[in-house]
């Protein structure tokens, strides 16, 4: 029996919220899903085997980053990144056209792709959508995403449209590229990813060219690049919708924990973010009663755990005064403990939420999380 | 049926080097042994699970840092470092004698003790041998060390006999105070150091004080501070006898992997050094063919483990290629696996060393080392 390539199924709905598992040949994809961010081949301050642990399905590798350092190339020939990094499950790896955007420096951008240095040496490079999907395939990746344009929101409508426009000639182009690698074809999908920022009409043409091209799965691309997250809701009530329902929505980039439930809510099947792993390393800790900073001198004799409903291997075993202790004197330790903590909160949130959405109560679950996160009744 | 406070079995020698056990109420400790040092209460960049998965038997937590960061009496109102820390094994806690000269501001050096600022606030603190037997009972010690100065070995010949009749003298004051603590005192051990430098009379003076006071076991001291391995060796090959032969005998602040062979062939039983661990976060791992440099270009496309000798987690996982693309980019992980294969490795050492000497075979194994790690057959 042969694996599929790709098949999502989608279990129950509750509200507009849906719980579904996608099948893959390197393993399943429970959804709601949070993919941890692997940014250079590795889940920063986390040994694979570890995040695993947390009860991630998929984890996120970042092609401008890898594609710089240690080269698309050179990961190819070292055997991928999956026997390179030690992660043998699924991996979604971006198209490199976010960071490009943001990391890189002396950026031009064409109808072609985009030239642009590294910020690592300042070396020359060049992505363009057949690149993009070049680079994803040598790093062997299962979940390609379409090469596109990121936008700031607040750029003007008119900027935003022809932006989106050129992303969509570049989902074509990514579509073609993808299909023109049959081996990795064979095995890997390809996601394309709706642009358009806070305008609906535009979301809506996006979204039909996007579905007229044909993806395995739609991102909604552009939004968390600081329109806040009103904002963002705002967009996220209509744009899942016009994606299909029979195939994996997923938000990039996005978010707290508060954003992650509240866009599960409008239809969102997958998320990544740096933020577990980033406020891990910074000493913040996500709890189901908010966020600690555990710098703080409070916690200095505090002999409970981060959180004291949470199951992880962090909580059960070691103090906020440790843990504080740690964080204030610089130790690893403590960045390490924190994210582990951070990644498997996230992670149980995710499954909170895909076992409220099965049995139907989703909205209790929503109300009840807010009420302890947010100190609030909304 | 109670645990021994302290015992030392000696089961085998080979030459002068020795083979046994010590145990202790937390535990035994396999000597010869390599104590991972725990600064802050943490072995950096390690977990305590996986630090004892190395194969350590024991610890050392340095009561300089921990006196001043998060405090002993803090520590001691947590339950005590044991429980802070998650390792339930021995541990031995320095005297902050060494530290206190080498990392602290203003110190002033009295009968009575140090005076002396935090190198980390410039907070006004005063450590003497009552108050170093206090803080390491506060901590919850499992070996506890006499409190001693420490001087460079190239000072004046009358500076190194009066700073060594110092610490005799503190030795004697240690003694009393460690036994005042009557419940603390049943249940860990107390050590004495041999100060004395590079000369043998003084070291013969030492001795025969300490040995006159009675310890449990005993360290040499002053060693280790800048004077080069011959040096070391050359007072190696007569200060081990001077102290009791049915007693352990600690080598602190030792040291390269040849260091250790050459100091178990002199008769020495324990040694910590934060060699593998400092080593581990700047990329350098220990092999059985000597040490490698991660950051070396030779490595990019390496696909072979650190030590294609070594069966440690980090050697059957993963490639010196990937460790190389992790040290380059500045990753955590990179410092995590350097750290804990270095670790590894320096625990084999032991054991094969203890293996050795079983085996009434250390000489050859001793030569087949230094053939393989030096290059040389010295």
């Amino acid at each position: 029996m042969t694996l599929p390539r790709f098949s999502f199924t989608l279990h129950a709905t509750s509200g507009k919220a849906r719980t579904g598992v996608i099948q893959m040949q390197r393993g399943e994809i429970r959804t709601p899903a949070f993919m941890p961010v692997g940014t250079a081949a590795t889940v920063k301050a986390m040994k694979p085997e570890a995040v695993r642990q947390t009860g991630a399905d998929i984890i996120l590798g970042n092609t401008y980053h890898l594609m710089l350092r240690p080269g698309a190339e050179r990961v190819a020939r070292l055997g991928g990144l999956h026997k390179f990094m030690n992660w043998d499950r699924p991996i979604l790896t971006d198209s490199g056209g976010y960071q490009v955007m943001s990391l890189s420096e002396l950026r031009k951008l064409t109808e072609q792709g985009v030239e642009f240095r590294s910020h690592i040496d300042g070396s020359k490079h060049m992505i363009s959508p057949e690149r993009s999907m070049e680079i994803q395939r040598l790093l062997g990746s299962d979940i390609v995403m379409a090469f596109d344009e990121c936008p700031r929101a607040d750029r003007p409508r008119d900027d935003i449209a022809a932006s989106m426009e050129l992303s969509m000639r570049w989902a074509r182009r990514s579509r073609e590229g993808f299909d023109s690698g049959a081996e990795h074809a064979a095995r890997a999908a390809l996601f394309g990813i709706q642009q358009g920022a806070l305008h609906e009409d535009l979301r809506r043409i996006s979204a039909d060219k996007l579905t007229d091209i044909g993806f395995d799965g739609y991102a909604v691309g552009g939004l968390a690049v600081g329109e806040g997250q009103e904002a963002m809701f705002g967009v996220l009530d209509y744009a899942p919708d016009m994606l299909p329902a029979d195939r994996p929505r997923y938000l990039m980039g996005v978010g707290k924990p508060d954003d992650l439930v509240g866009a599960v809510e409008r239809g969102i099947d997958m998320f990544d973010c740096v933020l577990p792993t980033r406020s891990g390393r910074n000493g913040q800790a996500f709890t189901w009663n908010g966020p600690l900073n555990l710098r703080n001198a409070r916690f200095a004799e505090d002999t409970g755990p981060l959180d004291d409903r949470c199951t992880c291997p962090v909580c059960t075993t070691y103090s906020r005064a440790y843990i504080h202790h740690l964080v204030k004197s610089g130790e690893m330790l403590g960045a390490m403990l924190v994210t582990e903590h951070n990644l498997s909160f996230y992670q149980a949130l995710m499954a909170g939420m895909r076992t409220a959405i099965a049995a139907g109560t989703f909205a209790e679950f929503a109300a009840t999380f807010r009420r302890d996160y947010l100190g609030s009744s909304a």
